[in-house]
């Protein structure tokens, strides 16, 4: 199976060069925030949000190199997304993030609050000088909305009456937001007209939803050395994702031990049994595979060029994950 | 003595929506967050920056009213102070801000984190569609002011090298930015010439300095029942204000005090007797009063009204409180 990193090929050396600035602006004023810096921008991350950013700018940018804009785009994503999963693994209270011990497991809750908060700030400052403000405006949305899945996957947590456009719902406000935005702004940098902006959109989003539900399969299917965590913790923690929701459809007695919270002992063996017996995994798996072919039909009016090869096959990248 | 809402009179019925606004835009779609929105917008903050936006809109919109703008500024300076206390609160383990328990003390960690980001979200979002770039960047500038200055606080703990210029630098990133950037951007959104921007800002500056000069007095000065807080708080956690630094080039006993981080029985004891029998409170409280003249010295320019004089005397009231 090819590595994601091998299909980011076209961007490589734009993307070394975004790491080591991310290292240097977060780390180098700041020795409290060096270790965190490192160990958020070191090795392990796949960096695929910049990677999008800066495969989409090449793509549309025929004939001439990307915007100095571009790559500031691509990293403000990087350091937007970093610093909400600073913030969610101390509001989820996570140890492990990719079998890495979390910022907040490591350094404590006062340096990951101010990382992160450092990071949405430095992102914020970065956006307003980008001189635009339609990017302003699509980027803030995203900050929000990043807030906004949060809090619903808190508010939701065990509620076996979720419906599967909630879910959806909130995998757009978590992950899905800041692809589509980014994707969209990349498009607004280099001038592109209106429905060509809808399409770079609609391809992050779809994109975005698929890597979600593909994570989410994962959650089940993964082995607990590949995923970096125990397998089944989202359920586990109440967080009901598509194939739970699918399996809910099929089997009744799944709903009473996810709403008495796997109390009694077996009930959360019992509920992963379930799962796997039913058609939740396949049927997720066909969603996902639904919004990689609407996210690939999306990027047909681009030029053909290396990147917008890879754009495609990062979409069927993200389905063989879980094939 | 006047008391300092009987000063915003001329505003009185503006901050009394803005509460409301602010209550309803946490509250109402989250009730996880309805509980918080009640607690940092209810009843106790003094709205001292909203105020500071909406009388300054008022003394520079002679014979107008206010425009729509200039209110929703003066919410997105709340917004901005409310998550950077929130999470401040969070960073310093902080259990009672004014006598009132903190968010993350009332409700943990989670809703507290919840909470700062989902408010920093808004402020950005809000600020975004002012359609104003100008003063999206001042305002992005005061985020990243309020990370950096929590950042050095942290740093600086204990730190008897302190200068009284890093001192009064990490006053401007913690408290002053906010208010001469809010100020300034009062005037971009109503269209006033480079020079009164730079006064308006200038004007917020020394007022915002003055006020954390004055509340650093009062740490000393103050009864722990007025305070909301044991007196010397911030001595105990190795905060060093402007007191402490002057007493220190008194008193050369109280360095080693400080540098042992107050590890004896009556170390801290000590300390508070020396920083009362030295200069340290009155240069402080000279060091104010210079800000505050500062302050109003900008305020020349602008025409006589109810708001102008208003915000003289707002400069005065603040020195009162330790005179």
């Amino acid at each position: 199976m090819v590595s994601v990193t091998s299909l980011f090929a076209p961007v490589e050396s734009d993307l070394q060069v975004l790491v080591e600035n991310l290292k240097n602006l977060v780390g180098a004023k700041h020795p409290i925030l060096y270790a965190a810096a490192e160990h958020l921008f070191g090795a392990g991350g796949k960096r695929i949000r910049p990677a999008i950013v800066l495969l989409l700018a090449r793509a549309v940018s025929t004939g001439t190199d990307i915007l100095p804009q571009h790559r500031r785009l691509a990293e403000i994503t990087e350091m937007i997304h970093t610093a909400s999963l600073v913030h969610d693994d101390v509001v989820d209270e996570s140890d492990v993030r990719r079998g890495v011990p979390t910022v907040h497991s490591s350094f404590g809750n006062r340096v990951a609050v101010l990382a992160g908060d450092f990071l949405f700030a430095q992102s914020s400052w970065y956006l307003a000088n980008l001189d635009n403000l339609t990017v302003v405006k699509l980027l803030s949305e995203v900050i929000m909305d990043l807030a906004e899945g949060e809090i619903q996957q808190g508010l939701n947590r065990f509620d076996t009456d979720l419906t599967l456009e909630a879910y959806l719902d909130k995998s757009y406000y978590k992950t899905a937001s800041l692809i589509a935005n980014s994707a969209k702004s990349v498009g607004v940098l280099s001038g592109l007209p209106n429905h060509q902006l809808d399409n770079l959109y609609a391809y992050g989003r779809s994109l975005g939803l698929a890597f979600q539900i593909v994570d989410d399969i994962l959650d089940f299917t993964g082995s607990s050395e590949v995923l970096g965590k125990p397998a089944g913790s989202d359920l586990k923690s109440g967080n009901l994702t598509a194939p739970v929701l699918f399996a809910l459809q099929e089997k009744p007695y799944l709903r009473g031990l996810i709403e008495r919270e796997f109390a009694e002992a077996s009930d959360f063996e019992q509920a992963l049994d379930l799962i796997h017996q039913s058609e939740g995994i396949a049927k997720s798996r066909e969603l996902a595979n639904q919004q990689v072919q609407q996210a690939i039909a999306c990027l047909e009016d681009l030029p053909a060029s290396e990147s917008q090869k890879a754009l495609v096959e990062l979409g069927n990248y993200v389905l063989r994950r879980v094939y």
